[in-house]
């Protein structure tokens, strides 16, 4: 903050309802409503939501929430896959000045109901292929929302819980209800759970202000503009779909949704509706890449992929450009609402070969225009890395598009928004060029006879073995060295058989010799449900494990 | 403003510096210098300045003003074209603290005086070649401003003035200047001082925030991105060259410097340095139009041009395509910040042929994404017109992007943002499809018995013809009917001799018999210092003409 003499752009110069308005991605909905009405905005199967009727929907949803007692503070939370439900619920629920909480939908019932009492959701807007979860997780706690189910006709199976029908709910909403808009840019928009590999998850509070913000650096990152297509391949309950809910609106483009990635809908969806744009962590990358030949349909035209969550390795790139993909690596947490840095790409990388540009790929990059900031420093001294691309520190990021906090939770959120920067827990380090590489968790550095091992640069050596589709490297408890690396690996469908032996060979062709796995395991990766690799399990079988 | 209750995220949610920055353009320096800092940030004539040295002489200049003592709510002038001097005040001037006046250039010294005594300028920076114009000025008044002279060898003629020559200024700048960053996005940033065709002018206040968000806005609109090479057609001092000053350096684009407007120097630009965006007033059209056929170098992209000041007519949409181009049509004011609503494409005017085309981009459009709304509406009893393409009402608009205020004017300012709206005096009609099209200036409108004549439709006639260049329509003072409409009119170089009657029988075809001009007056038109037509001078003219 600056000292500010007295000056003459002090006087008479005051905020007025003509020169000021909260931040809120509401506006975007307005907007798109105003320029595009008869352009699809929603996609579903055969359905189409022009943005006009998108618009309607959303603003009925807020007028039945807002009868219901919804207001400013309120949280709703949403258990659905990617339908109109869920994207609606992004503008529906914060029009009546209410809190989305969009749930997991790969969750048990015990933390669905851990969700519901913790956020303290008045209102439950359920899908019915998820109401059968739903409704044990209602038997779990004392809790009472008010339920409303989502009849969706492509649902499969589930049932029909709750007080009321989606659509009849909808259809007993004002359509013309005004909304309550934010009186405060930083009022919560949205509350997300983190997956909570240890303990309970904790609640992430977004504000209007950064989901404007990160959606604004969204659609510039990405190149989105009024003709964008982008499908639902990325889970909305992920960071509100890394604000994307947003973001697409924000230009005027369509939404097609998906309720589940499966190459055998996501193919034609692409070649049908002309998607341009879509999202979605490295494994379904990998599953388009290895979906049976029958369904992969080839499309004209070229479709940008962003992927988050886990590096590229280069024989997905080269896969994905193969079938007409462009893939743009991005990196963030629940805590900066998804995205918050992207490699972006430097013109003098057009000449390169393939190797070389996955390499450069690979890392998590540069801060979206819209961020504050990012550093590479120790965690305690704060004192920035050099960036020679090889020391490590802590990755710490600030700025508009951080969360607010972790709901009820003020020991954890000043622990993690210590000192000015929001800490990632990320170890990474700093390339001559600026562009940050995460070279791993810091729980996850395996340290072995007293040296770092990255299990993330084990993993991208086994990622290039040919045969290889998955792999997740732990350390493994051991007597004389302290720590060794244990690798996991899952073989493509209908890959010869390959040894442990092989494997250790392979890895010692590019990595160090006391990186290499001492224990190599075949089988499939335990997965949390937002698709991570649970590393915790692994562990255990890491440690279960014969000499 | 929402009444909000006490809810679970009110609590320990607060800002702070990890999650909280105030918005300024300011940061997408910093952004642009840390990802492509070996990219032309700046081009002008042979020199390129990379996005390094860009920010390092931005730097410079900042810690050159600082030890001058400029800080938070001063003043610093500036008085030169498109050059990289104007540039690097836009971000050098608001990293010190300070507020940057950037002077039109074509201004005479007695107003350039009295900007330099109202906006209580500290500093001014001045070009040589516009030198004598501020050393006149300065001589007209007591107000003591350091005085900073560029010699930039592009200049011609011009002398040398003042206290310090701008390269060794910088020469003395600390290019470790931390800077003096906004403690509050509100804090002032520019002041921009409006033609004035009556009175004195007055001066527009820019936030921060405003400046922030406008710049992505345009980014968004125009489709800028890293790729992006922008010729600066469109002087730096108008709106700040609207906002692209900042917008083009958000997306880590080209800024390519230009002197001067001059077709001569534009085409080569364009092909040489593969220019894909440049704005403009129509009369820079015009420009390259007519100009000499060994000027007109021919360049393999399509380069994007935005106009706004007056709707394009089809003949220049048409002759502009031909060469390569591809208008777009933005409305604004010095007081929005320059553009807020842009003729947005719709997907089904890819099918119409010229005329049906030309006519519907003529329309000022819709809102910016990042403004928050403008209407149509009785300006005293603020009830918005029905959008029926007919009914006549005052445009206003509101939002972030719109100004702080006139400095030093309360009155002024309350009266423009009166009702929580920003007045622009444009009188406008709302098309069905809610695309609003401005009809004329209050002022402009000519009552010729008892029915409103809207001087625009009547120029839009006239610049159909074909041997028309420019056109301009005021009222003149009848005894009969009160006024009748007065047409001056500039033939294209080189056409044919066409008679006032040749000119009224053109408009009867189009017009209604009233509407038509009584008197037509061929020559020169009067313009103001941004190119504007000045209609005051010709409704002297008008009046003064023999019946």
């Amino acid at each position: 903050m600056t000292e500010r003499r007295e000056s003459i752009f002090d006087r008479d110069l005051g905020r007025t309802a003509a020169n000021h308005a909260p931040l809120t991605p509401l506006s975007f909905l307005d907007w798109a409503a105003g320029v595009y009405p008869a352009k699809a905005a929603v996609i579903h199967g055969d359905t189409v939501f022009t943005y006009a009727a998108f618009a309607e929907r959303c603003r009925r949803l807020a007028g039945a929430l807002a009868a219901r007692g919804v207001g400013p503070g309120d949280t709703v939370a949403v258990f659905a896959p990617n339908t109109p439900a869920l994207l609606e619920a992004h503008y529906g629920i914060p029009m009546a000045g209410g809190v989305l909480n969009a749930i997991n939908t790969r969750l048990d019932a015990a933390t669905v109901a851990f969700i519901l009492e913790h956020g303290e959701a008045r209102v439950l807007i359920v899908d019915r292929e998820l109401a059968p979860v739903a409704r044990d997780a209602l038997g779990m706690t004392d809790h009472r929302p008010f339920v409303v189910c989502v009849d969706d006709p492509l649902a499969e199976g589930g049932v029909l819980i709750g007080d009321a029908d989606y659509e009849a709910f909808l259809a007993g909403g004002d359509p013309g209800f005004a909304g309550v808009p934010p009186g405060d840019e930083w009022q919560a928009i949205a509350l997300n759970y983190t997956s909570g590999t240890t303990g309970n998850p904790k609640g992430v509070v977004y504000h209007h202000r950064g989901a404007y913000l990160n959606a604004l650096g969204n659609a510039l990152t990405f190149g989105l503009n009024a003709a964008s297509v982008y499908l639902w391949t990325l889970p909305m309950f992920h960071c509100n779909g890394w604000t994307y809910t947003w973001g697409v609106t924000a230009v005027g483009g369509t939404h097609v949704c998906l309720r589940k990635v499966d190459p055998g809908l996501i193919f034609p969806a692409i070649r049908d509706r002309a998607v341009t744009h879509m999202c979605g962590a490295p494994i379904v990358l990998t599953m388009l890449i290895h979906a049976p030949r029958d369904q992969r349909v080839a499309f004209p035209q070229t479709v940008e992929v962003a992927t988050g969550g886990a590096a590229p390795p280069s024989a997905v790139i080269e896969a994905m450009e193969r079938m007409g993909f462009r893939v743009t690596h991005l990196y963030g947490l629940t805590e900066t609402y998804g995205p918050a840095t992207v490699c972006a790409w430097q013109p003098d990388w057009d000449g390169l070969g393939l190797e070389d540009r996955a390499r450069r790929m690979a890392r998590q990059g540069v801060a979206y225009p819209t961020l504050g900031g990012l550093m590479v420093a120790d965690a305690e001294s704060m004192v920035p890395v050099p960036a020679d691309g090889a020391t490590i520190g802590e990755l710490m990021i600030h700025g508009n598009t951080v969360m607010k906090g972790y709901l009820k939770n003020p020991t954890a959120t000043a622990e993690a928004l210590r000192g000015g920067w929001f800490h990632t827990g990320d170890l990474a380090v700093v390339h001559p060029d600026g562009y940050v590489e995460v070279k791993d968790r810091s729980k996850d550095i395996i340290i072995s006879g007293g040296e770092n091992i990255s299990s993330l640069e084990v993993e991208e050596a086994l990622y290039r073995h040919p045969q290889v589709m998955e792999a997740a490297v732990v350390a493994r408890p051991d007597a004389t060295w302290g720590e060794t690396p244990c690798a996991f690996v899952t073989l493509k469908p209908g890959a010869d058989a390959v040894s442990a032996d092989a494997i250790r060979a392979w890895c010692r062709d590019s990595l160090a010799h006391f990186k290499c796995p001492r224990h190599v395991v075949f089988g499939e990766l335990p997965k949390t449900s937002t698709g991570k690799i649970q590393k915790f399990v692994l562990r255990e079988r890491a440690a279960a494990l014969p000499e």
